[in-house]
C-alpha cells in the first residue's frame, strides 16, 4: 500500500461528517508583498497601514482573495483533488479582517451528497469555514463537486442539502467592526467616484490588459499552497486535452480584481460573493482584460457613510477593443441561429460579488 | 461618461499646482525580500540587520532604489500615464531612510511649462517628493516631460521655472544622522576597495550578466505599483513598433545597480543621482552588462568616515566582451562619418550618482 | 588593476586558515513567503506560527533549506566560483533553529589539499559554518572542490584532511531544544503516518510534478544571493556545451523535498544530510518528480516522542511513469552491457538525509 492521501470518491463522504483540513498556515506581510508584485493589486487596505489604521484598523489588512485562496487551496486535497468538476462556489462570506501574522486553519463540513441513478459520478455539496488563531471564522463559503463513484452500479437517494445557496442575504454580511465605529477619514478616499457617482446599470471600463507568464500563475497557487497537478506539471499536460498547463480560476479572479481598480480605487474590501462563473480556461501568454457592471447599489442598515455596490466582474481574454466598443460587448448572450444562450468566446470570468464603497 | 481617471493634457497641468497621488503604501520586509529575489541585490544595507545596526541604524532599510521606484510608480497616472514622452530627470535625492513598516505617500508640484509655437504638444516641469508617515521627505525629483496639447491651434508663453535642473549640489545632499555620529564600525566593511582606492577616471568591471525575462519585469514593476500598460499588456504590444513588451526603465537601473556590487561591495547608499538617461528599450530575454566610471571623488564637509564617489553606470545588453575589452568601449562616441555624437548600438542606460563610500 | 574580487586558485588556498565570507544577511518573513511562492514548500514548521509554537518553538522557522542555500551561496565567491568542479560536499547539519528577524553570518575553514603530481588542478577541502547573530553555529558542512592551479609544474605534498567526512553520526545531530522538552501536541500531527508506519527498504511515491520556468530558478538563486554566472547568463551560456542556462543544484534539491510533502507530511524538520548527488544538470523547461526510499529508522537516544528516517530522495526529470512502475525505476544500476553502474538517463539528484517524524 503506497502512502498516498486521502483519495476521497463519492462514498467517502459521509452526510454531517467535518473534515479538517491539514494544518494552519500563518500568513504575513511577505505574502501580501508577493500578492501585489504577482497580482498588482493597489487597493490601499491591504498595501497601506496609514490608510487602513484611518478607518480604525490595526494596520493593513492581509488581501481577502489571498485569504480566500488559501483557506480554498487547503481544502483541495480532501475535496476536490478526485474531483471530476468543480460545479460551483457560492455564497462566500468574508467575516473578519485577517491580519499579517494571523494564522489560518481550515474545515469543511459535509452538507448534502445526490447521484443520477446508475452514473459513473455523483453530487457532494460541502461547506467550507476558515479560522483565524482566535477561532474566529474568518471566511465560508458553499461549494459543489462532481466526483466518481466508487461503485457505479449502487445509487443511493439524495441526502442533505443539495441545492446551491441563493444569492447572499446582506443582513449576513459582516461589516469589518473598525468600519461602523464613524471611524472612516474623509482625506483618505482620494479616488475621485463615491457611492453616489455609480449608477445601476453602468459598466466601469479598467482599460488595462495584464499578460500571464507560466512562472506568474505557478508561483501565485505556490503560494496558496494549492498543488493540483494541471497547474505545475507542464510534462504531463503536453498530453492533455488542453496541450499545456492550466492557470488556476482563482489567480485569474486576482487579476481581474487587480484590473479593476481603475474605475474603483475607493473600494473598502470584499464583503462576498453570489458566485463565480469560469467560463473558458486562461493559459500562459494569455492577456487578461475586464469590465465591471453596477447590479446593485443597496445602502446597509444603520450605516450612513458607506454602502455596499454589486458589481458583475466580466473578464475576457485576447480582445483588442476599444474603450467606446467595450460597452457593447455582451459576455453572455443568445445565439440567433441556434437561440441558445452562449458565452462569448473570448470570456474567462464572471464574478457577481459585493464591495464597500464610502459615500462622499 | 466612462470612469476613467484624470488624463491631463498639457493645458491640464496649472503652474504652482500641487497634485496628491493617489494612496500610501506601506513597504515591508516583505517588499525588501521581493527586491531580493528580482534583481540580485547584494548590499547588506538592506539585507543586514547586524550590518545596517553597526552603522547607528534602527535596523536594515528599504532599498533606496525600491523608494524611488515606489514614489517615481505613484506618480505615473497622473503626470505621466498621457506623455508622448518622458525626456529627463534628475536632481533625484534621497533626504532620510525608509525603514521596513514606513508608509510612503508622494505628491508634484507643477514648477514649469513652455511650447513651441503651434506645436501639438508641449513640455511639463514637475517637482516630486516622496513622504514618510511622520511627514519627513524621503525623497525629491524634478522631472519634464512631453504632453500633447488639447488644442494646438492656442500658444501661450512659457511659465514658471523651464530649466533641467543643474548637477547636485552636494552640500545640499543628506548624510543620514545616523552615519554622521563616528557610528562606522571598521570591522562591517569587509569589502577590499575603500574611498581612497578608487582613482578618477577608473573604470570597474561588474563581470556578471543577467538575463531578463518577462515574469521578472513585471512581477517588479507590480511590486512597485507602476502599471504602464507598454510592460504589462504583450496582447497590445505585439502590434506597436517593438512588437512586444517594454521593460521598465526603473528596473534596468535596479538590475545594473545590483550587478555593480562587484568592485562596489562596501557602497553605503545612495545619495542621488543628476540623471537617468535611457538609451534603448530593453526586452524580454535580454542580457545585461554593467560598468562603472569613477567621474569625482568628493570629501564631505566635516565628515571624516567616508565620501562620496560620483560614478556613471554604464549597461548595456547582449555584449559579449573579455575583460580586458571592456576598458574601451564606449557608450558614447563620435561617428567618424557622420561626426555625430552617437550611442553604442547596445547601450541601454548611463546613470550618474552618487554613493557613499567608506575610508579605510 | 581591475577591481575584481579575490579569484582563489589552488595555491590560494592556506590549509588551517579560515575566510569569513562578505557580509551577513537577515532572513524575514518576507524570504520565507518567497520560499514557499518558489518551491510550493508546505511543510508546516515553516509557514504556521501556531504549529511551530505547539511544538515549543517561539515562531515557525525560516525553512531549514533556505538556510542551507544563503550560507552557501555567501561561500560560493571565495571557495568555488573559480572551481572546474563541485566534488562532492557532506555532513550537513542543522544545528539551531534559525527564526525570521535572525541575521546569518558565514566562514569557511580550509581543511586539507591534494594535487596530482603533474596536474593542472588540485582537490581543496573546506569547512564551512553558518552563525547566527547571537554567534550560535547554525549549520554546518564540509565540502571539496576540484580547482586550477597556477602553476600545475609544481606538485605539493597532501595537507590536513583530504577525505570526504564519514556519514552523520546522530549523536552528533543536534535535536531543537524546543523539541526535547515533551512539548509535543498530538493535535499538531495531522498527516496520516508516523515514524511506526514507515518501514525500511519501502518507497513513497510523492506524485506531483513540478516544471520549472527560468524565471522561477533565477529568483530562488538571487533570493540566495547566490550569483553564479551558469544560472543567470542566459546570453553567455547560449555558447556553453549546454547551450542554455543551468538551474542551481540547491534548487534542484529544494523542488524535490517540496514534491516529497506527499507522504511525509508530519516531516518535523531536516536533521542533515550525508551527501547530495547531483546526476544531471536541470534547465528551463524541465519537470522534476521525486520518489522517496525509506534507509533507516532511528531511535534518537532518550527521546520517546519521535525518531529520524534516513531518506534517500530520488528526482527524476520529463519522466512520465504510472504510480505502479515508479516501484521499478532504480536511479542507479549496473548496465548489463558494460556492465558499469550508471544512472538512469533522466536523473537529476540523490540526496540522503535525516528528517525528524513524530511517533504516534
Amino acid at each position: 500500500m503506497g502512502k498516498y492521501n486521502l483519495e476521497n470518491f463519492f462514498e467517502d463522504f459521509e452526510v454531517g461528517s467535518t473534515i479538517k483540513h491539514l494544518f494552519s498556515r500563518t500568513l504575513t506581510e511577505g505574502d501580501n508583498a508577493l500578492y501585489v508584485a504577482l497580482t498588482g493589486d493597489r487597493f490601499p487596505l491591504y498595501c497601506s497601514a496609514e490608510f487602513a489604521q484611518k478607518l480604525g484598523f490595526r494596520r493593513e489588512l492581509i488581501n481577502d482573495l489571498l485569504v480566500f485562496h488559501t483557506i480554498f487551496g487547503k481544502s483541495v486535497p480532501d475535496i476536490s483533488s478526485n474531483a471530476i468538476a468543480n460545479l460551483g462556489y457560492a455564497d462566500v462570506r468574508f467575516l473578519q479582517p485577517v491580519y499579517p501574522g494571523d494564522t489560518l486553519s481550515a474545515e469543511s463540513e459535509i452538507i448534502g451528497k445526490k447521484e443520477p441513478p446508475g452514473g459513473q459520478a455523483g453530487q457532494v455539496y460541502v461547506h467550507t469555514k476558515g479560522m483565524n488563531q482566535h477561532g474566529k471564522i474568518v471566511l465560508q463559503f458553499y461549494r459543489w463537486i462532481k466526483i466518481n463513484k466508487r461503485f457505479p452500479e449502487e445509487t443511493t437517494e439524495p441526502q442533505g442539502n443539495v441545492t446551491p445557496p441563493p444569492e447572499i442575504d446582506l443582513r449576513h454580511v459582516q461589516i469589518p467592526s473598525a468600519l461602523t465605529q464613524e471611524t472612516i477619514d474623509p482625506s483618505i478616499t482620494r479616488g475621485r467616484w463615491f457611492f453616489d457617482d455609480y449608477t445601476i446599470g453602468e459598466r466601469i471600463h479598467h482599460l488595462d490588459g495584464r499578460t500571464i507568464e507560466e512562472s506568474d500563475h505557478m508561483m501565485a497557487a505556490n503560494a496558496y499552497q494549492n498543488t493540483a497537478k494541471v497547474h505545475f506539471n507542464g510534462h504531463q499536460m503536453a498530453n492533455s486535452r488542453f496541450g499545456k498547463r492550466l492557470i488556476y480560476g482563482g489567480y485569474v479572479i486576482s487579476i481581474a480584481r487587480s484590473l479593476s481598480f481603475n474605475g474603483l480605487e475607493n473600494t473598502l474590501g470584499i464583503l462576498g460573493w453570489n458566485s463565480g462563473t469560469h467560463i473558458n480556461p486562461t493559459f500562459g501568454g494569455d492577456t487578461l482584460y475586464a469590465w465591471s457592471e453596477v447590479l446593485d447599489k443597496i445602502n446597509l442598515p444603520g450605516i450612513d457613510h458607506f454602502g455596499a455596490l454589486r458589481i458583475g466582474l466580466a473578464t475576457v481574454k485576447n480582445l483588442s477593443l476599444q474603450k467606446e466598443q467595450w460597452q457593447e460587448i455582451e459576455l453572455k448572450f443568445v445565439d440567433p441561429e441556434t437561440e441558445k444562450e452562449q458565452y462569448h468566446p473570448n470570456a474567462v470570468l464572471y464574478l457577481d460579488y459585493y464591495i464597500l464603497m464610502p459615500k462622499k
